[in-house]
């Protein structure tokens, strides 16, 4: 491993491998904005390995982009750099943040897309990036500056350079919890994730789950453990408490949203 | 090229090229699943290329999935490994197979999913995967279980040190055909694939085509060849047999779907 | 920088990156037919770095795909392949184009998709594909012919050995104008890109835009200088005048779609 100082923490580049970039977006992919931000990548940093998140979070749904980004910065390797844009406030005075979490980074507007890997990966340390281009469009900031920010971070620009301290990330108000959980994601197959964690979950084994006056019972291990079609409550692949139906949408099934709390019983 | 000894046959890598992984699964794009396999392979095998073939196949169909896997396994070059995951059994005791079938791999669970890549590419050589980590979660074995599996193998892992040979595949009641073609998968436009390949078609040259009381008339070249909105039976681009309608929608237009009957006359 | 004669411009390799081919597709992400490219292209030429733009341009749509096309063409370093494929002649006499342009490559069917990059940032040289394969489908020449082509620009062939100059490559009647804007494209968000560049947009910039008897007002810099929900001018990324509506869709919104004028009052 190759070791830079960059500001507060060491960054890790990976020795043998390419500089990887990931990418999480509202953008859709029937555009040209997705390859827009690889264009840049290419230019600024030709040896970069780019991955694709998903470009399909809801438009503006800074929640739901928080809680895939968080997935990201879980999985892949020290020295990964993370570009999220769900960007709301392009163009106005919004900050554009550069955080440095789980051996990792994460460039993204300062809207709250970093709440959900602050509350289960960090806290980190959070930078405002200061580099700006000569110039820039008032509407695609994502290719204008948080791009070539992400491609100078992933050719291993000290953070410092380009970036200062700052002690105030704007957070969304959801935390993991250990007592009431609610509903904070959908999946695209209609399972249920939950803000409690597996641990807490673990202590809860012998209680019973229920949401909206639908009884799910106690924890079960896989889908396999009800009958197609039943509701269960299981550790979902992220380790968080999830509602699902097996074989089948739980969201749809069980009229389930985002901000529905989940009972204890 | 590098050779190594595999177990049964002779695995090739590319001697100039880096290893191939492609992904063929029912995940959607929407959520963090797809790329939570692609940072396992980046973290298991940094030198990688991952091919997404597609994440679209529709949730649980497993021969639509054998369909496209199929023509992975045709397409790609020696020495790269297909990672498909299909897997409505997931969590249960169904095996995971390592496939060597037209000098590449595929690792995906035993349902079926190795079908139509075994009657058309095949038969190949069996394999029942032994390895497992340390810790999996019970509802994402194609991030925990297929993805480390097949990292290893595009590292060159000999096959034998983590897979034993098996005689019994799962295998779908599909198969080529020179008789009585029927549909097999219907395409994103509409077109109609059989399962009757281009030698027995050719066969028929003379013949005419019928579906649902539709005469289709005799084997034509290209869609071209009818004038716009009108059906024809041609040899696609796998080499299979075909009902489409020029610039428009077989599958609409004639109500055809997968199974359907088409008739020789 | 690797300087190779070709024909009538001289091309540049990046000397430290792998070539770069790009895909813009009408083909969907569903089937397997993308990939059966990409297998086409690291076969062909095993160092090539492929790179998505969309392959989601609406089936047989080759304005959309044009002004997609130029947006890659634009943004990307020099050397780099296009690989565009929006071809509902398959199978036709229809000419298969070779196209040096903006320092890059671009192989399309010639067939008006080179419209757009060659009124923005041509003109081009044109080439006309004279390589075929020894054997091709009928059905499929993005993956018998096209690809290839790509691969062998991309590893460096000479464009002269493949294909030959012509003077008359097709184009669409759709032209940057500094007079009477129409709309040209609707993204995925619902904004409308007209053919006004940021230069004659700049001359009116005192001027009043209406369309279909709404109002929009003088040119406005970003999103967030209107209301939500209101509809504003601006220039786009693209730096073309662009109609949108902050938060919202101004295709729905305000009923537009590709061919309406924008009145400058």
């Amino acid at each position: 491993m190759i070791v830079h100082g960059s500001g507060s923490i060491l960054r890790l580049v990976p020795a043998g491998g390419r500089p990887i970039v990931t990418l999480t977006t509202d953008f859709g992919t029937r555009d040209y904005y997705v390859a827009a931000m690889k264009a840049v990548l290419v230019r600024k940093c030709p040896e970069v390995r780019i991955i694709d998140v998903t470009h399909e979070v809801p438009r503006h749904d800074i929640l739901c982009g928080s809680i895939t980004l968080e997935r990201a910065a879980d999985g892949f390797p020290p020295g990964t750099v993370h570009l999220a844009v769900v960007d709301p406030g392009v163009g106005t005075d919004r900050r554009i943040l550069v955080t440095e979490i789980n051996g990792q980074m994460v460039v993204c507007p300062d809207n709250g897309l970093i709440t959900w890997a602050w509350r289960r990966l960090g806290p980190g340390n959070a930078h405002e990036l200061v580099w700006r281009p000569p110039a820039a469009s008032s509407t695609f900031h994502g290719r204008d500056v948080m791009a070539p920010a992400a491609a100078m971070l992933a050719c291993g620009r000290p953070l410092r350079e380009i970036a200062g301290p700052i002690q105030d990330p704007v957070l969304l108000d959801v935390r993991p919890t250990d007592q009431k959980p609610r509903i904070i994601h959908i999946d695209t197959f209609g399972n249920a994730t939950t803000n409690m964690d597996c641990e807490a979950v673990l202590l809860l084994a012998t209680r019973s789950f229920s949401v909206h006056n639908h009884k799910i019972g106690t924890l079960r291990r896989t889908y396999a453990d009800v009958p197609p079609g039943e509701p269960l409550a299981l550790i979902g692949s992220s380790g968080l408490l999830e509602i699902a139906v097996r074989d089948g949408s739980a969201a749809r099934q069980l009229r389930l949203k985002v901000g529905d709390d989940v009972f204890v019983e």
